[in-house]
């Protein structure tokens, strides 16, 4: 096993950004604006790896704006300014942003390029990082300032990033070896099979701009973002099985591999641009999804073919091996070991009104710290009482932190980072006694989550198909959550993965059998409380059913905690339900019970709380 | 109400095509081939309008090849013919195409561009009718040809009408109005709104070349085609809501329109072509899915801008208004009286095992013509006892004819096309005792069944979300079916209708109240016998329901006839599987039963067979 990496300290909930940065940087861009000629200069969200965590080096719309949610931008004319967010957003961007600066707009539409097909002046010069967009979305921005007479620029170096007096350095952790008793593949076999894709496409090579596919191919871990154990970087396979990575030299990965090594070479990152020119009269795999319209403008300069292709590690790292699953397992063990430590505590003196959401977050955190192999949590902390627990992204902060009160519901969904597993769990439950609608709702999501648990469903099946089957019991009930219902999970990577997705929105990903999803429908009642019932699961090989014809696939349930049957509404379950859930916590109770074994009083409320309904 | 069509006689049961057409076919065809200059000729089943049924007179496949399904293509060339055919179809090319005249390919893989890419040699050039062919299909084979060497080239007049001496003649019946207290709408309205969806489109004006489309846009009906009551024709709409109408003379649509008119005028269909070189500097809708390459072709031709975009008619035409779902309803207890009669006779006298798939297809089409308003049937009927059932898309011909035999299943698939409504229909019944094994398949498919009739859905909910709820019982059994779970019907069109569709496949459509769907899952027991369980549905607004929150749609039942309680096993519904049956059938015998009442045996039975269960 790799070096233990010693747990740095637990999440802060300090409010983040505010109206002060917009008001402290709006004059310095504009200034910097004049300087460089431009009537105005796009700032979107996205950094230079469409980091989903992005770090606070790079993170330029809070700094120009104060608005620090994970999806956004904003566009700074010099007379005039505007930040766009999605529907998730709203309320946060007025509380962030000045709205004597910035006018609040939507995002996706109107979006960048609405505003200014609406808003651009003739003539007007407006500026961009080609680093921080993809060409798909400069494309559009580029026909809509087209129809505006607005002419868009490419600007390098970036001005935000040149005025930006106090900005914190560039994360430089060092970057060390997954290994493959963990990571289940050697690097050789895994750059073969990216090989044989980048083959069967007609490329000659593939850009990887993610981090987070780089991670997966070299079999490294880092320390760069939070939450995700991804070092930052960037690598070139070519269809030969040979890889260059890219990589800061201060994260030491000429450490794990040579530098100018015959199959795996490392380099420094600052020569990658370079490297994107050198393949004339080839052809380059990239994504459009996750590459910038840098990385196509670089390749297009140096005469390269660019072929728009699905990032090739996307799918083969979606599926995980025989290791990783046995890994996970392993994992979600030790991190049920502590939900159920931090279950009991909230049935027991969390009743007692007396904590609230932050002390609840620290107090799991603390006992997720202690287990052994502990690496990070994978997310922040939603931890949220009675109406706060309505928000599904709610993130808790010392100004909107709630007791946690008698007479509601609390819904607690987080997650642990270990060496053989990334784990992602909602759990809620009752304070006091719930009343009859917090048991009619709890039940129903618990319904459309038992019904996803035990679905069998053929090869070719897709997660759009199954979305909703989570739902119908709450569809039938004229409910309904405006989420997605399961997302894919890294291998002790981003605790969000695609390419498959269970959701409304069509996605034509065929499940396999060890991809993992999240299965986490909820219902949220706005200004009383939340449900949500959150497990991972693996997608298991097709078997013959008995008296069936057509092997079928299923689910293996990861996560172990009692789910609270406190909360149910024995009246609405149906045999097969109560089935499930007896058998569900049997093996809670069989796999978590000897690690709380010496803990006389948990191990004792872990066994009260699996008793069969 | 229109001029009443005397009923057309019966279904025919001939076996059609066979492998002396490609015999016959083949030498005339090559020396055509010879005379023009070409190696080969494409020749797929598509006819010039894209018609789901193809008339006899444009059927070329089938007098090239032999083949008779209702997809599919061919290539000859000098010395090598290829027929091409999908999954369904494997068996009955092989029966109805000489082998030693034509290789057997799959299609839409290798498909003519995979086979000419293969098998193509440099310098040979292949001749096709860029009528019969969409562009995207033109340009893949474009491009294969070129890698092969190949050089591609449009031919008109189509060399196989040249060569055919006995073509039947093209149909010409007279087209009449659809009066508008059929339609619901006037013509004026619905110009109206197409007019704004070509404005919204930035476009001038859209090209219909979907006979369907221009029958529900116009208000006509016809005779041209089998099943669907169209009159072949096609329009072009302007962007202010005027409209050009082109049909054959002979079908006499300037008595209902005027030629030469302001808003609405009728031309003659010689002169489409030349219409379509009139819109130099304009932009014109087109859809790539249905309009040939050739009316691509004539509009590039002469100057216009191609738009692709969905038909502009399809949506609307999806959304049934009031009057044609009332009309529906309408229809639909006429001929629900048909197939209670029909089912009644199979619960008695077919019993004797003396009656074969044949006769049962001809009692029925003869108790649906004797019904008031009956126009034509809306399909050839599926008619499967035993083994045949077990195919889900069977032709009964006097070659496969079996005995409807004691011990087996019973499928039949049928509809009516009437004035006011499109019906399409199927019931399984059991032919003396069921057993166990199929009482629980006609349980499962039941289940799946009522769950999709029963469910309720957001706004926003597409098909492709709602088909696993159809599959569910199914798959818990390892079990499946594969086809569609529901289609689009048309209100006395097509009774089979886009844009929608409840199906495996990713489908983007939203479904809208007043959209008409099948609801048919089935299972298949391969060489014994098949089950399918189908009714057709409306989409209900969204309404609030009792403790939630959201408003929710639905569905409304609309096919009325007995589902068979005696191939149920109990031990599988669940309370409320057993109450929606229980209120079906309460509504067939309530709102059916007036139309039998004077048939003692059949009320009587009719009455027994809706006794709750």
């Amino acid at each position: 096993m790799t070096q233990i990496i010693p747990p740095s300290t637990i999440q802060t909930f300090t409010p983040k950004g505010g109206p002060a940065n917009g008001r402290k940087a709006l004059p310095l861009l504009r200034k910097a604006l004049e300087r460089l000629g431009l009537d105005g200069f796009l700032v979107p969200h996205e950094d230079e790896y469409n980091n989903e965590y992005v770090p606070a080096s790079a993170d330029r719309l809070a700094w120009v704006t104060g608005f620090t949610g994970s999806a956004g931008a904003a566009i700074v004319m010099r007379d005039r300014a505007a930040v766009f967010t999605d529907g998730r957003y709203t309320l946060q961007v007025r509380a962030q942003v000045d709205g004597e600066l910035f006018s609040f707009e939507g995002f996706p539409e109107p979006g960048l390029a609405g505003w200014i097909a609406a808003n651009g002046r003739k003539g007007e010069v407006i500026g961009y990082d080609a680093r921080l967009h993809s060409p798909d979305a400069i494309a559009r921005i580029e026909a809509a300032a087209a129809r505006a007479g607005v002419h868009m620029r490419i600007v390098d170096p970036n001005p935000v990033d040149t005025i930006w007096a106090d900005r914190p350095p560039a994360p430089r952790a060092k970057i060390n070896p997954h290994p493959v008793t963990l990571a289940g593949r050697s690097v050789e076999e895994k750059l073969d099979q990216i090989a044989k894709i980048i083959q069967e496409a007609g490329a000659d090579a593939a850009v990887l701009t993610d981090p987070v596919s780089v991670a997966w191919i070299l079999n490294l871990r880092g320390h760069d973002v939070a939450c995700a154990p991804i070092g930052l970087g960037r690598a070139i396979i070519r269809s030969d099985g040979s890889i260059h990575g890219f990589f800061d030299p201060e994260k030491q990965v000429s450490d794990v591999y040579p530098v100018g090594g015959n199959k795996i070479s490392i380099e420094p990152e600052d020569s990658f641009d370079s490297a994107l020119t050198g393949f004339a009269g080839k052809t380059v795999m990239v994504d459009p999804a996750i590459a910038s319209a840098h990385v196509f403008n670089q390749l297009e300069k140096g005469g390269a073919t660019v072929k728009r292709a699905p990032d090739p590690v996307a799918l083969p790292r979606a599926i995980k091996n025989a290791v990783e699953i046995e890994g996970s397992r392993r994992a979600h063990i030790r991190d049920g070991a502590a939900m159920v430590r931090f279950l009991h505590w909230l049935d027991t003196e969390a009743q007692s009104g007396n904590e609230d959401e932050i002390s609840a977050a620290v107090k799991l955190e603390t006992i997720r710290r202690a287990l052994p192999d502990f690496r990070d949590i994978s997310f922040e902390t939603i931890s949220g009482a009675g109406p706060n627990g309505a928000l599904p992204h709610y993130r808790v902060s010392t100004e909107t932190v709630r007791k946690i009160s008698p007479g509601t519901l609390y819904l607690v969904d987080s997650g642990g980072q270990y060496p053989d597993g990334t784990t992602d769990i909602t759990r809620t439950v009752p304070i006091g006694e719930p009343d009859a609608e917090m048991r009619r709702a709890f039940t129903l999501v618990l319904k459309g989550h038992i019904a996803l648990a035990r679905i069998r469903f053929p090869e070719g099946t897709t997660g759009s198909q199954l979305d909703a089957l989570a739902r119908q019991p709450l569809w039938m009930a004229g409910m309904d959550y405006d989420h997605g219902t399961g997302h894919g999970v890294g291998s002790y990577l981003s605790v969000h993965e695609g390419p498959g997705r269970i959701a409304k929105a069509p996605n034509t990903i065929a499940l396999k059998p060890g991809m993992i999803f999240s299965n986490e429908p909820g219902f949220y009642k706005t200004g009383h409380w939340g449900i949500r019932i959150e497990t991972l699961q693996v997608v298991t090989p097709p078997e013959d059913l008995p008296g069936g014809e057509r092997p079928m696939m299923g689910f293996e349930t990861l996560t172990l905690a009692p789910i609270h049957t406190g909360l149910l509404d024995m009246s609405l379950m149906s045999a097969e339900d109560r089935d499930w859930l007896n058998i569900y916590h049997a093996a809670v109770l069989e796999k978590v019970g000897p690690l709380v074994a010496d803990e006389r009083q948990v191990h004792a409320w872990l066994t009260s709380a699996c008793k069969p309904v």
